[in-house]
């Protein structure tokens, strides 16, 4: 039986989403409560790897479990074995074949960034502070050259394309909180260090020291990743949410 | 010279704003911090006392300067010395007699309350979870009883209203935002622990455990603490900002 799992965490004490022998990181810590609940060696397998401390509300992730287990018990009993920087949000019985990474439609990525020079403390574990205005006309007109389908060569992080840059955007928006700008990237896929390296090479845009069409130059072939700004702290970016199409119906499940 | 400070903090590890002699408060670090800067004991008077676990994002406070001090230097000066929790947003110099809780014309409080049985990590330190469905239309129809002038012995810690239980409140609203049910509360004053005794009453509300219509019983006068609901915990509640007259404008100053 194949379950689908919601998972949000706060990234910072995590050397990202990833498994690694020597480094705390969410699947590591998911997979070692789970295992411990069903008292089995288990397995989860994400749908984005986000970096290290990179935070997300709702990454998606499947396992398989060998005999039935309640989703709620589920859910609940590896809360209980986690640290407080993780919490499974939900649980689902999946259709046979499913897999969260390739049956993903799109992926919803934020990046907060805060124009002040002082951050609240309310604010501060999942935001970028920039401390100085920024030209959000000037950002806008740049994040209308993004949405369709692109080589995002000059935003990617060697690595993990597997010589595929081309991915598909759906919509990249801004919206203004106060003080603070949040950016929403909605996409089919991303390639590794993409959100960050196009929040970077926005701010620049908003700091005035690139033009806001340097954005459509940068999608044409041929652009290597120093072409575009520098990568944007992780602290600030957040992995919202991964959609499925309707067909991937869950069978039965629990919400937390 | 007297100046007003914006202060924002984490309320979690604080026993509270007001400064007490054996215990971490968030008057008792802004002023250490301030007297090494200033080099001589400096005295901030807040315009709200925050109960011990309560957040602020907006918190204003008055201190008299012997000599002048630039703005921009007391904000970052301050926030070098304090410990991440606490963040000076801004310092403003205010004509004479300017006093942040006797000049305050209202202010305005945020509680946030989650309803699933697990609440995402990302807002965990600032939400109360309550795990269970609210009937959301039942707590705007007690909403409705809230604004004008009441008696609100009913939602009053002991202490603190000096014989005087009226007070008026300009507004009460409920947004929703995903899983999570904010109501915020627009007042020129509040009794102590009210705005908790508030949030706990419209909780057991949407729960189905009080009628919508109790709200307008409490306010009638002859009601005590122990006739209005539970008081919710102080980790759901945030100082979003305190509001003065236009006539008491800042003469300059600085915004971080």
């Amino acid at each position: 039986m194949v379950h689908r799992l919601i998972v949000s965490y706060d990234g910072r004490p995590f050397a990202g989403w990833q498994r690694q022998p020597a480094a705390p990181t969410v699947q590591g810590a998911v997979e070692a409560a789970l295992s411990d609940l069903l008292d089995e060696d288990t397995v989860v397998y994400g749908a984005g790897r986000t970096d290290a401390g990179v935070h997300a509300f709702g990454q998606a992730a499947h396992l398989f479990l060998r005999r039935p287990f309640p989703a709620k018990g589920l859910v609940h009993g590896a809360n209980h074995r986690l640290c407080p920087e993780i919490r499974l949000l939900a649980a689902h019985r999946m259709p046979e074949g499913f897999h969260a990474r390739k049956c993903a439609l799109g992926k919803r990525y934020v990046y907060r960034i805060h124009r002040g020079h002082v951050v609240p403390p309310t604010s501060t574990p999942f935001v970028h502070g920039v401390g100085q205005p920024l030209d959000l006309g000037a950002m806008e007109r740049a994040l209308r050259h993004l949405p369709g389908e692109h080589d995002f060569s000059a935003f990617a992080l060697a690595g993990g394309s597997h010589g595929q840059p081309r991915r598909r955007l759906f919509s990249a928006r801004l919206s203004e909180h106060g003080r603070e700008v949040r950016l929403t990237f909605y996409g089919q896929g991303f390639l590794r260090g993409m959100v960050r390296a196009l929040a970077g090479t926005l701010i620049e845009v908003g700091r005035g020291s690139r033009p806001a069409d340097d954005l459509r130059r940068l999608l044409q072939p041929g652009h290597e990743r120093c072409d575009a700004g520098v990568t944007a702290p992780a602290q600030g970016l957040c992995l919202e949410a991964v959609f499925y199409p309707p067909a991937w119906r869950p069978l039965e499940g629990y919400a937390g």
